[in-house]
């Protein structure tokens, strides 16, 4: 019997408004291990290069509004049982998250990532930094609308976190939102089962963004870009955790909950990206 | 009509004893841009966790040759007019070389690289250090066997080499093969056009190792190797050049010269093989 998991690669980029997470999304996909089950992409269009149109303060958000729409219906098509979303930037997990809520009464949602993904318009024009607000019914009203039930905050934990801006922390306080910081995380799971057990949490969807990693350890971040000038992410918190660490923090989790989600986003190669160009750009390469 | 232009992809990895090479080669592949000619994969076996076997102080030795003459068959069934080959451990060039210099009596031959690649078995086991030495008639009899007619050594010119241990340069000398160091290419081509002028070089091969290139601007690279004890690369010459300006010395090279072959080696792209090897370790990728 084929797989019930739908694999739904989505290679948005606009909402970071950086075009390198579509090259990202789609390195991602070739990496990931090969799926027997339904698989779907929503169409994103490449960068144009002209300034994302701003509207109700988030760039680019007529097609960012669409493309979510669009993975809507790409996972209403195939009514899985389990999602496992490639992205392109946070915001992929808008509709997986939506869905799988509905789907499953006792959700719980882990989300692993050096930032809470709770600000809105009001705080940053970039709605990969929204979505997780979003999800919970905060933020833009056309969006929320794509979360006909919203997450429950209980038994949403943020795992990796060990730092945040004041607009964010008055924000997780508002919300009253858990974290778990990433030193809790560095030697076992310990935090995230007992927050399993104690909300009685049966089915866990997992969002990976992996800007939580340490970027001395792992370079495809963000903040591993090439050839910025000095001091462009001073003041932005970087994520300090290792992968193994994750991947012995998910299958911990996986141990103790069905896990039927998982979205991995904010995967910028760059260094991959240079070297594809580099490589269109030799002579014997075009004949 | 068609490009006649073989694409040979070989995933090579024994040359260096390094398994990732074949992971970086496959992946080099879905970097490099399409190729609408002729393609060609040498069959190279996997990993099976055993010590490689060590004849005539060579480690591999026996699989390395067949897979030599293996990509020289996969040549001669296309007498192509140039090749792109994408490795792999730098071995991979021996072949390429061999045939493009009985093809083009006045082949100049540009390698780029922090090393010479003219040990032998008496100083190094891995066969990757060899490749420019047998390519010249020095070395292990069954490999320079391989090379029915010798690369002139006027008119090879080693690139980006800025030093070099005290058994290579003793072999340099014997040989009088000339290099340029990588500070003499920073700005511009200058030397290379000049040793393509004076050499009256009109077909020229390229064997670009990417560890020419400066391990802190550019990670995937042997040098950067994660998880390794400190001190582990201690005494190994690394690269200093940027990825810019070997793309600019070879468009400038291609513009003096008609460039006929491009190897592109030693790829170890560590944090995708990491990725690669945690993504397949999520509970859900596997459903």
């Amino acid at each position: 019997m084929a797989s019930r998991t739908l694999r739904l690669n989505m290679p948005q980029w606009q909402g970071g408004d950086e075009p390198a997470y579509r090259f990202g999304a789609e390195l991602l996909r070739w990496l990931a291990p090969e799926h027997d089950g339904p698989e779907e992409t929503v169409f994103v269009p490449e960068p144009n290069g002209r300034a994302p149109e701003i509207d109700h303060g988030i760039k680019a958000r007529t097609v960012l509004l669409s493309q979510a729409r669009a993975a809507r219906a790409a996972i209403e098509r195939h009514d899985p049982d389990r999602i496992v979303t490639l992205g392109g930037d946070c915001l992929v997990d808008l509709a997986p998250m939506a869905y799988l809520n509905r789907k499953y009464p006792a959700l719980g949602v882990l989300w692993i990532d050096a930032h809470p993904d709770v600000m809105s318009a009001a705080e940053f024009s970039h709605a990969h930094a929204h979505v997780l607000g979003m999800l919970l019914g905060r933020g833009d009203e056309a969006f929320t609308a794509e979360v006909p039930k919203k997450l429950t905050v209980s038994r949403v934990m943020i795992a990796g976190m060990s730092a945040w801006t004041d607009a964010e922390g008055a924000i997780l306080k508002g919300l009253g939102l858990r974290h778990v910081p990433a030193a809790d995380l560095a030697r076992d799971s310990q935090p995230i089962l007992d927050w399993i057990e104690t909300e009685g949490i049966t089915h866990l969807a997992v969002h990976f963004d992996l800007d939580v990693l340490d970027p001395a350890h792992f370079s495809p971040l963000l903040f591993n870009r090439p050839d910025v000038p000095a001091g462009s992410f001073d003041g932005i918190v970087q994520g300090t955790m290792r992968l193994e660490q994750v991947v012995r923090l998910l299958n911990d989790a996986g141990a103790a909950a069905d896990m039927v989600g998982l979205a991995i986003a904010e995967h910028l190669p760059w260094d991959m990206l240079r070297l594809k160009q580099a490589l269109a750009d030799l002579p014997v390469m075009k004949s």
